[in-house]
């Protein structure tokens, strides 16, 4: 059981797949890049500046996806305050979320495509 | 920042709507009745015996829904091991996930359809 707390820890959110791609020599692993949303730095002038989120994912979900074109575009749900991990020479800096079963059934958790990149599941 | 441990931690699993109820007397609240999936138990006569794991699930989210009926037999995503809360007399034995925008766009997460109640995301 958790509380609420350990709850709102996680930054689950929408983020949308610019690009995937196999990793060469491996059998399951995709580099995604993924738009998640805004996000707002300050220059060295002091200027506040908007850029986008942009990530690199490292996901283990290749089998699901022979080809994996079909991704690009689709929203989708992330774990996007994961500390980055490095895998199989990639870092990864977050967390595609999926469901899967034992007799291989999958999925990605699709928001409605209303929801702009960036906002966060509660 | 997180780690994967802390991720692990939470138990966000697919459930099956039965019936939605608005609770009287408050604004967003509704009722929903889960199916989350088979739940394994023990009898007195030590025998092994399969219920589904019905939860009383607590929502804010009538806004969105001005006909709750249309949620009945939906399938979505809940957070399922929060300890259970007691809201405005009723007991919440989860939470639904769901996200939403400052300019009051909403949207649930649903699997596909074939994945089962109780499949878990990761």
């Amino acid at each position: 059981m958790i509380n609420y707390e350990d709850f709102k820890k996680i930054d689950i959110a929408v983020g949308k797949i610019l690009s995937a791609e196999k990793i060469p020599d491996t059998d399951k692993l995709l580099k995604l890049s993924v738009d998640m949303g805004p996000l707002i730095t300050e220059g060295p002038d002091g200027m506040k500046e908007e850029k986008r989120d942009i990530r690199q994912i490292v996901s283990g979900i290749s089998l699901y996806f022979p080809d994996c074109s079909l991704l690009v575009g689709r929203k989708c749900m992330f774990v996007a305050n994961l500390e980055p991990r490095v895998i199989r020479g990639f870092e990864s800096q977050g967390m595609i979320l999926a469901v899967s079963t034992s007799d291989n059934k999958f999925s990605l958790l699709s928001p409605n495509d209303d929801i702009p990149e960036g906002s966060r599941a509660r």
